[in-house]
């Protein structure tokens, strides 16, 4: 069962960016904007391997993702879970997250993962187990 | 000496909310969307007492403010340090995040530390000691 209802999916959806919070081996927790997409009851962020970030991720298998809507009254949610650091078969996740940076009409053609292994490109898959700090937002 | 540049102190001021990072003493770290000013060096957020970002900040004594401008590419920037939760002379800031929150022209009047204890408001103040995550903005 998921935590995301069809409203929160479309809110998801209607998103591009979103603050990325995981957290250190020792000190506070790290906040950072990030591209997503969402893939059923994953998200799905385009990263580098020695980003700090990622390496949060691997060691700690959870990251939260907390989207807003650009415009007043600010509609926003938090959704967080488990979390992976996917090096396979993420050519297409990672063309659809490049194609909400470049703002285009079509996704690039997807990269092998050979490439993008090449290049250091990853994505953190975020599992949604938790949705919390719904506001402004039909759940 | 601050770790704000006038830079940041203009991309801080020009926008109006931000998402809160806090953390709990048990479980993973808490984001929600917040309004804040900035006073300086600090920024300040309206809250509400019994809420479980306020509890974590009185535990932890620290929080984080992560700022994102609305449109693309996005310009953004992490705010942290040690942050307090304010019952005492909140009047004023709290009329200036309300008038963030209402897009008014002018703020509204300031309430006394009275009024405003007996609704339970509060002020988070995060005093700017690291800035992180620089992206798409002048440092």
């Amino acid at each position: 069962m998921t935590a995301l209802t069809p409203a929160l999916e479309e809110f998801l959806d209607g998103q591009v960016v979103g603050v990325l919070a995981t957290e250190p081996a020792d000190g506070h927790a790290r906040q950072s904007v990030v591209y997503y997409v969402r893939d059923g009851d994953r998200l799905l962020i385009s990263s580098v391997a020695d980003r700090a970030k990622v390496r949060d991720v691997e060691r700690s298998g959870w990251a939260s993702l907390c989207v807003m809507a650009p415009q007043h009254p600010f509609p926003s949610a938090t959704f967080s879970g488990s979390a992976d650091v996917l090096t396979q078969d993420i050519g297409v996740a990672t063309a659809a997250i490049a194609q909400h940076f470049m703002r285009s009409e079509q996704p690039p053609e997807p990269q092998t993962d050979e490439a993008l292994a090449a290049v250091g490109r990853v994505i953190i898959a975020i599992a949604v187990e938790r949705v919390a700090a719904v506001s402004q937002l039909e759940q």
